[in-house]
C-alpha cells in the first residue's frame, strides 16, 4: 500500500510538474514576446528588442529580411519616417511555441491605422520565427463591432 | 488510510477530468473551426456551415454584417463572383475559447491570393464572433520564405 501510495503521488506530482510545466512555458513565452514587441514597436528599440530573438530570426513578413538585422532595419525606417508610432495589443494567445497577438497599429496619430495578426515561433523561450498579415482599417466598415 | 486514499485518487480523477476537458474541449473547438472553414470558404456551401455557428456570430471582419445572414450574403458574393475560390489552412492553434488559423487564400486560380489571419471566438463549441487581416501576397517579397 505504501509503494502504491508513492506510486500515486509520484503520478500526481509528475502530472503536475508536466502540466505546470507547460503552462509556464506558454506564459513565459507570451511575456517574452509582449515585451519583445513593446521594445520594438513602440520603443523602437532595437537592442532592448534583440534580447528576445534566438540563435535566427526567419521572417515571413514580405516587406523585411531575415534575421536581426531585417529587425533593426524595418525599426531604423520606422524611426526616420514614423517616429510617433504606437501598437496596441488588444488580444494575446499562447499555443505550444506559438505567441498569436492581435495588434491595433497606427504609426502617424489621428489616422486609422492597421488591423495586425502576428505569429510567432518560439524555440527555448526567444523569437525564431514570425508570419503576420496588416490589413488597412476602413473608415467605413459594414458593422459595429470595430476590427478588434 | 483509506479515506486519504480515496482523497488522491479523487484529486488525481478531478485534475484528470478538468484538464482532459479543457483539451478536449480545445481539440473539439479546432476541429468545430476547421469543419466550419471548410464548409463556407471551400465549398460555399451555407448550410453546412451554419451548423457551427452560435445563437449569435459577432463579425469584425469591416465588409461583412454581423450574424448568419452576413456569412450568408459573404458566400453568396463568392459564389457569383468567385465561385472557384480556395483557402489552404496552413496554422491552426487553440487557446481557450479562441481559434486562430493561418489561411492562403486563393479566389481565382493562379493568382498569389491573399495572406489571412482568423481568430475565432466559441461559446460551448459553437462559433459565435469573429476576426480577421487580410493582406495580397506580394509578388517581389524581400525574403524566400512565402508568408505561410
Amino acid at each position: 500500500m505504501k509503494r502504491l501510495m508513492l506510486g500515486v503521488f509520484a503520478a500526481l506530482a509528475l502530472a503536475g510538474a508536466a502540466r505546470a510545466e507547460e503552462t509556464a512555458q506558454e506564459k513565459a513565452n507570451k511575456a517574452a514576446v509582449l515585451a519583445f514587441y513593446d521594445a520594438a514597436l513602440n520603443r523602437l528599440d532595437f537592442e532592448a528588442a534583440a534580447k528576445y530573438l534566438g540563435p535566427y530570426y526567419k521572417q515571413h513578413n514580405p516587406t523585411a529580411a531575415d534575421g536581426a538585422e531585417g529587425l533593426k532595419g524595418f525599426l531604423t525606417y520606422l524611426k526616420a519616417n514614423f517616429p510617433k508610432t504606437h501598437s496596441d495589443v488588444t488580444m494575446s494567445f499562447a499555443d505550444g511555441d506559438y505567441v498569436i497577438l492581435r495588434v491595433h497599429a497606427v504609426r502617424t496619430p489621428g489616422t486609422a491605422g492597421n488591423a495586425i495578426v502576428d505569429i510567432f515561433r518560439l524555440e527555448n523561450g526567444k523569437v525564431v520565427e514570425h508570419w503576420d498579415s496588416v490589413q488597412p482599417v476602413p473608415d467605413k466598415p459594414a458593422n459595429n463591432n470595430t476590427m478588434f
